[in-house]
């Protein structure tokens, strides 16, 4: 019987088809961040333990998780966004050229995302795109989505809490950061990945009291436009939505 | 140029071609959970509620987190794994026929996990796989891997944290669960939803200080045989090993 892509996608990434990594042919690693304009405006985060209190009941934080679709018109404050950000992908050490080791797991350290916010409401920020550059805890403006948060909303299936949300998270991945060492079964990998960080960030909201709804079904095209990606070397592969 | 593997499984499942799913032409649910044997061995898990104390500084949690592949000889305790194994897929609400709510997210509550677990050392349970029942909070007893820990240590590519743990998730896909509403573009989804889960048990095990480490290397035909999966129907997705 013919296999249908999903089935297709499972049996060409098992380990047996993993031959001919670029890093079993010794190809150098791919950067660690991608770089950015360096007359771009720039944002420093403020520390992400600047927050008054961590201390949480665990078993309580994991059971009252669930995915929030409506929020008011508080804003996000930027300690608030900023230890979402470190809690989501914060860099805990670099091995320069090689690695970064972050807040969340990754297969083999590969980190291959780079996360971009939509704001909507935060205070202290102008409202539009922007890129995290996690290995120096910054933001970076991005040049914005035309359409803004409509065309945004419009490209996830017009799902209204993008619009109505303080801000939403975009992770993308830059598959070669990953293949150059898994080769194609780094994609399974990179949708792994991205999940744990989402779970990351569904429990910071909730010490935060804010509200999350991951978003994996959108239109990749133009989510991908949004972000001026090209789909390929670079692209969206979950989004979440937050708010208070 | 011609696609990649990875890159055509991404463009193959955009939503544009998600058209014709089961539920969309009127098929009935897949079932919530696996049935299993009523005469098999069940064993019931403590309320995961016993444990002493679930306070934590949440941000030293998320910061502590690291993989660890060396464990001591120190037994996880029932009370214990019925902790992890709650906060990873615990079911907090059935809708008959529906859907589950768990402690994790999924899309569209699809929920399309069934966990096993390879026992080395928990104290009162007999070393070997276990099946556990999400919706009764219950472990079953399946039919062991004839070569144990050693089989699935080479299933694992000979990773040695699988023979040395106390315990090893396996988290299995049914794929038909995800597919009956998402189509083949729910393959994504099932690797999201799967870092999730291992995310929420790297951060319930920090609590307990156990080690996790989570295992996404591994040969898929000899993992799946060790569980006796068909591999397309149902399949490993994901893995991780804990130990004290």
């Amino acid at each position: 019987m013919s296999k249908t892509t999903g089935q297709e996608f499972m049996l060409k990434t098992r380990y047996a088809y993993l031959t001919g990594s670029g890093q079993s042919q010794g190809a150098a690693p791919p950067e660690l961040e991608l770089p950015c304009d360096p007359a771009g405006l720039s944002i420093q985060l403020p520390e992400p333990e600047l927050l008054p209190d961590h201390h949480v009941n665990f078993l309580e934080l994991i059971e009252m998780r669930t995915s929030s679709r409506q929020y008011g018109n508080e804003p996000l404050t930027l300690p608030e966004l900023s230890y979402l950000l470190w809690c989501t992908q914060g860099v805990k050490l670099v091995m320069p050229g090689s690695a970064t080791f972050r807040t969340v797991p990754s297969a083999g350290a590969r980190h291959a995302f780079e996360t971009y916010l939509f704001v909507n409401r935060v205070a202290g920020l102008e409202a539009g795109l922007y890129r995290f550059l996690a290995i120096d805890h910054k933001l970076v403006a991005v040049p914005g989505i035309a359409g803004g948060s409509e065309e945004l909303t419009a490209a996830c299936l017009h799902q209204q809490t993008v619009k109505n949300s303080a801000v939403t998270f975009l992770w993308t991945a830059v598959a070669a950061r990953m293949i150059w060492r898994y080769g194609e079964r780094g994609y399974r990998y990179l949708h792994l990945d991205a999940g744990h960080v989402c779970q990351n960030l569904y429990l910071a909201a909730g010490t935060l009291h804010c509200g999350v709804c991951a978003i994996a079904a959108f239109d990749d095209e133009k989510i991908n436009a949004c972000l001026g990606l090209d789909g390929e070397r670079q692209f969206v592969i979950y989004a979440a939505t937050v708010g208070k």
